[in-house]
């Protein structure tokens, strides 16, 4: 399913390089106070950097999953997608002034809606799979990678997303009814179908 | 005289990715105070980003200097090796509590180095060509890329060069003798061999 590029490799890069640097451009001119700002800017450099969405993508890359290991799999998906997801969770809350106990609140919901999301976009490749190859799903579901439903089989990864939602949802209690659109957000990964 | 990366494509553009997340950590959690951080991650996203660095890639990869024109070669390098220069600079005095005066004398070293630098290096090239190649220099110094020389001839770059570094000198004259390395780098520039 590779697509060769319009504009090449290099311009790519290029374009890459330029939206992460944006990324620090905006919260560093546009937040306020200044000590929001390098919060900010604080959070997503661990967010982006190599501890977390480019080690998880380089251990990806490097096969690391191929262990055949829940924890591996969790661990990458913790680092690529789960680190964004609580990344924009928190930036927004330091802006908006949170306090501790409130981002503490976010970042049990981010964490747990990251892996929900996760095992439910396998889902959805597995059940594109299913549908339109009428193949039996596995450890090649997805591209030959190693996936949720691969290690855990569907029902048990269904189940499992179900309660992190649960988890996730239960994370914002303490925030009222300001919170009710992260509910229907995590709500809604259990219920998109693309 | 490409040669392939050891470790791929996907690996260098994260390292890249991940270097870049880097400096903006070392500016966000080490530079005190926050005012100064801040100041430097601006800094920072200005001279990284499509404004500065990746527009001038971009514009080289692009062959926009395929115009022939000096203009358009200088526009690419102030932005290329120019803004790094720059940036260099401006983090170390912004961090070290430079005031305006100072900062301003510290551009204007800058701008002339970044420019002196690059006809350097490009002379550099085309006296390695003519030893190695016996060839004739011109247009086609430099991987057939478009270089200062190949516009204005070996001898104008050298006196240009020679009279930017000369330049550059002459705006660190109001910091007085602790400027004396930096004075001592940019006559450097024009000793060389490589």
């Amino acid at each position: 399913m590779y697509k060769r590029q319009v504009y090449g490799d290099g311009l790519a890069i290029l374009v890459g390089d330029a939206l992460l640097t944006l990324a620090f451009e905006v919260l560093a001119h546009d937040v306020r106070p200044a000590q929001a700002a390098l919060a900010c800017c604080r959070e997503l450099t661990k967010a982006a950097g190599a501890a977390q969405l480019v080690g998880g993508q380089a251990d990806d890359l490097a096969g690391v999953d191929a262990a055949n290991d829940l924890e591996s799999l969790k661990s990458i998906h913790r680092r690529k997608t789960g680190a964004m997801f609580l990344a924009s969770l928190k930036l927004g809350a330091i802006t908006a002034g949170a306090d501790h106990v409130q981002l503490r609140a976010l970042e049990d919901y981010g964490a747990a809606l990251g892996v929900a999301f996760q095992i439910s976009d396998d889902l959805l490749d597995v059940e594109g799979n299913e549908a339109a190859l009428g193949k039996r799903v596995g450890k090649d579901a997805g591209r030959g990678k190693l996936t949720f439903p691969g290690l855990l089989g569907i029902e048990e990864s269904r189940q499992w997303a179900v309660a992190l939602v649960d988890e996730a949802c239960t994370a914002l209690a303490g925030l009222g009814p300001r919170a009710a659109s992260l509910e229907a957000l995590a709500r809604y990964v259990l219920e998109r179908d693309r």
